[in-house]
Formats: C-alpha cells, structure tokens, sequence
C-alpha cells in the first residue's frame, strides 16, 4: 500500500473550531490563536469568515482578526466567504486565498444557509468571478458528503457532480466535508473514488467531524486513496451550529499522532501544538476532548 | 479490498475494563454486567480473572462471579489465568475456557508479573498442560506488541516468536494487545503480516488501547489484513494498572459503529449496548469516553 509522503494539514480551529463558541472570543485571543498556530508549522490556517455579524457573531471581527495576523510568508491564511458581500469586505483588507461552501443536500442548503443548492452555486460564480478577476486561489467546502441530518444517506455521485461544477466554476481545490461524523471507511473509499473521477485527486482535501470516533479510520482510507490535504481543528475544536450532532472537528494532535506514525511528513512540530491546545482551552475555559492531548499533556 | 464478512467481538470489560477501577465493584453488578452484555449478542464475554485477591483485590470475587452468571449456551466465558493455583480454582468452579498471558518486554513482564519472559512461558506451560487434559479452549494474550512503556519499540519479530510458541504451547487463538495504545496503522500491519507468517491469521485477535485515538484506524487496517476477531470493552473501561499512559480499550460502540457502517456483522445490538453502557457509567459514576456513546445516547 503507498501513502502520499507528504500530507499538508488545514488548520480550521480559528474558524470552524470557534464560531460554535457561544462567548464571545477576544479578537485578541483570536489573533494570538493563529499566530500560535503558524509558529507549530501548520502552512495553511483558515483564519476566519467574513459572514454577516448577524448570523455569526463570534465572527464579527473578522476584518480585525485578519488586520492583526502576523503573516509569515510560509503560511497561507485562507477566509471564508459565504457571498459577493463578505468577499468585498476580505478584499478591502487584502486578503490573499477563500473559500466557499455549499452542500449536496437541499435540506442543509435551506436551514445553513436559507437557500437552494442552485442558488447557492449561484452566490459562488458571483464570489468565485471577483475573486479570480483578484488572482485569489478558491477552495471549495461540499458539506454533509457522507450523510446530512435532514435527508439522511446522500448519494456519492451527487457529491462527485457538485464538485465537479464548484471546479468549473474556478475553484482550485476541493474539500469533502463529513459534517456530522457518519461516515465510515468503506464509504469514505466509495465516496472519494467517485469524485476523484471527476476532480484529480491531488486537488480533493477530506473534512472530517470525530462524532462517532470514525475520523482516524476515514483519514486512512482517504490517504490510500491518494489524498494529501487533510482538514482538522487543534483541541478537536468546533462543530457545525446548523447541524444537529455535529460535534468537533477531528483534532489536530490525533491526525499528526497518525502521520508521524506513520512516516508522513507535515512539518508540524507536536509539542508545540500541544502547546497552543493548552492555550485556547485556557482561554475557552474548556478541557481538550483529544485523546492525544490528554495522553500528552 | 477485501475484509472479513463476520468479526467475533471479544468483550473485556468485566475483566480488563474494571481491573483498573479502585473502587470495588459489587460482585452483583459484574454479574448483572456480564449477563447485560450477553443479552446484546456479544458471543465472547472475559468474565473475570482467577488471579491473586492481593494482586488485584477488584477480582477477589472471581468464583463467585463465574459461578453467578447466568451461563448462555451460545456464549463463551473465557477467564483470564494467571498460573496454576488460578486455573485449579477455575476449574473447581467449572470454566469452560481460559486466556493466559504473556509480553515480549523483558522489563514490562517484570513489572506486570515479577518474572522474566521464559519465566512467564513455564507458568504459562504449567497452566495449558492441564487445561488442555480439561480440555478448555485457551486464548493467548500478548502485551505491548506495538510498544512497551519502559523498553519503547518492540521488534514484530519478536512478538511473531512469542506468538509461535504460545501457539507451540496449546493456545488456539492469539490476542495482539497494543497495550498502550501507541501503535499506527502502519506498524500495525507490518505487525499484523509478521504475525501471520508464523501463526494463521485466522487464530489471531486484535487487542487495542485508544489511548492516542488511534485504535479505530489499526482495527480497520487489522480487518484489511483479514483479522476477524477483536477485542473491546463497552464504554472504552478499563486501562492496565502496571502500565504508564495505558487508557481505555477501545470503546466496543466505536467499533460496531466502524462495522456496522462496513456492512460487517457482529450479531450485537447498538441500542442494547449502549443501555449497558449507561448502566455500568450509572453503577462506576462516570461519564463514558466513548464518542459514540456521547454521541447517540
């Protein structure tokens, strides 16, 4: 069996890990979060949303948070843009990389987001054209890929089609998001060899929730599979606040235990990650639910 | 890729899981415990183990135990053997099945069990010599075999031999136990394939501690290898007293949850499970670790 040798880890705790927080998160803390991050190694850390303060207030500075980012230039700081809106205000500040979400799952599509799924590809081509006109590189989120907490199973071609059309639609790379943990290792193959027939496989990145503790096992089956960009939160931070037992994100100690086992390089230095695990538990006030941390600490 | 079509799930709970817990369990409970995890479907429950009370004053009660389930023809109710005293007072209560013990660390099996490793296999030859005259089924238990708390790295070779001469000795099924919980899933086959090329794939068990997270993932790559018998504890209890860093089997819901979801039977029931697992948390005071427990109860 071969595995990539070389895995690039998309750290997502600033955003995806804190906007379930219900306290507000000092931007200060935020801005220290990312800086923390940047100096374990990590290359790719998405540092907020630019989404409406409205529906996700703990995101509200993210203009300030993005101002504030030390940017070392070995790291890329990724945003998130839900419309044309939120990318004019990233741009104002100079941001260099987003990415945009939708779903599958017409269901999800109307309660994350209050719309179809076509009209959510709609608000991407918007996004999707000034931003090129820009020059910024696009990552493309697909949610619930391996089940969704309204329609239940959703079918692997409808994932592969919907990725296929965010590639069309300038998308540089694609993350499979398994939004509430259902999936599991045999699925996840079926899943990522049907995209990986309509997008190349070293622009497919997995998105992995440990809600039931199948993050691990479908990471593994995602790198035989030839996958090299993994998603993960440090402290196995986050959740989705749309979708109904979608717990933490998997952690990022428990993957990089993984790779390191297993010989991958990642450039991430584990003791000071686990570092700043013990940083923004403080400052969240809560215990990390990683294994390895708990292990290590 | 092929896997097993049928997995044995070995439940330890009542005797690896609550070995470690200080607190003495009511010999009621272990035996309302055993015959709540027989009414799940579970075929294969350790009971307890015949050892010294002053060793482990938890299993003191290993006769009236044995004695006081509720003994189900399609069940087996293996107990773990630590030398000949234990097994003569296992067979004067009528055991049907034993498991014995051994470890490829010179300086774990002195801690574990004050003996070197040749020491350890005469023990262990006193105690198979007369099961075997009993006629009992015995599972052979090797510990640390994908590391050792004091040695470190243990050489697949190593535990291949050790495994080889269990089997030479009378055993009829080998349990790996990764006893710590630090191995990955690519030392885990390469562990697995050594194995094998000494003892028939068939005759070997998978034991794993999720001490890192990483317990799902080997028993996906174990499965792979074609290993169809593995070891659980419902709740992820348990942990091994003499070891440093050794945590919780890997939680029994976890594992039906990855089989379940690979289309693998077990014969167990999810939601029974997991009313036994609300019932031992209820009985220890503790919230169970397991995510999938959290997750669906």
């Amino acid at each position: 069996m071969t595995f990539p040798k070389q895995v690039t880890l998309v750290e997502v705790s600033p955003r995806d890990g804190l906007q379930n927080e219900k306290a507000i998160v000092p931007t200060a803390v935020k801005i220290e979060l990312i800086n923390r991050l940047a100096d374990t190694g990590l290359t790719v850390i998405e540092a907020t949303s630019f989404v409406s303060a409205k529906r996700i207030p703990q995101l509200a500075d993210a203009s300030a948070v993005w101002q504030g980012i030390k940017k070392r230039p070995t790291v890329r700081y990724p945003v998130l843009i839900p419309n044309l809106a939120g990318l004019e205000n990233a741009l104002a500040v100079g941001v260099k990389e987003i990415a945009v979400f939708t779903t599958p799952s017409e269901q999800f599509s109307q309660k994350n987001t209050h719309c179809s799924v076509t009209e959510s590809l709609q608000r991407i081509e918007k996004v999707t054209q000034l931003a090129k006109q820009h020059g910024l590189p696009i990552r493309g989120y697909v949610s619930c890929v391996l089940g969704c907490p309204y329609e239940g199973e959703i079918a692997a071609e409808k994932v592969a089609t919907l990725s296929k059309t965010l590639m069309a639609l300038g998308c540089d790379e694609i993350s499979l998001g398994d939004t509430i943990g259902v999936g599991t290792p045999n699925k996840t193959q079926q899943l990522i060899e049907c995209v990986a027939a309509q997008v190349p496989i070293k622009k497919l990145a997995v998105h992995f929730h440990d809600t039931y503790g199948q993050a691990l096992a479908n990471i593994y089956v995602a790198l035989l599979c030839g996958v090299s960009v993994i998603d993960s939160a440090a402290g196995g931070l986050g959740g989705c606040p749309y979708a109904v037992g979608a717990s933490g994100n998997v952690a990022t100690e428990d993957v990089l235990y993984m790779l390191n086992g297993m010989g991958i390089e990642t450039g991430v230095d584990m003791q000071k990650l686990l570092g700043v695990v013990a940083f923004i538990a403080r400052e969240l006030g809560k215990a990390p639910v990683s294994r390895v941390y708990r292990a290590l600490q």
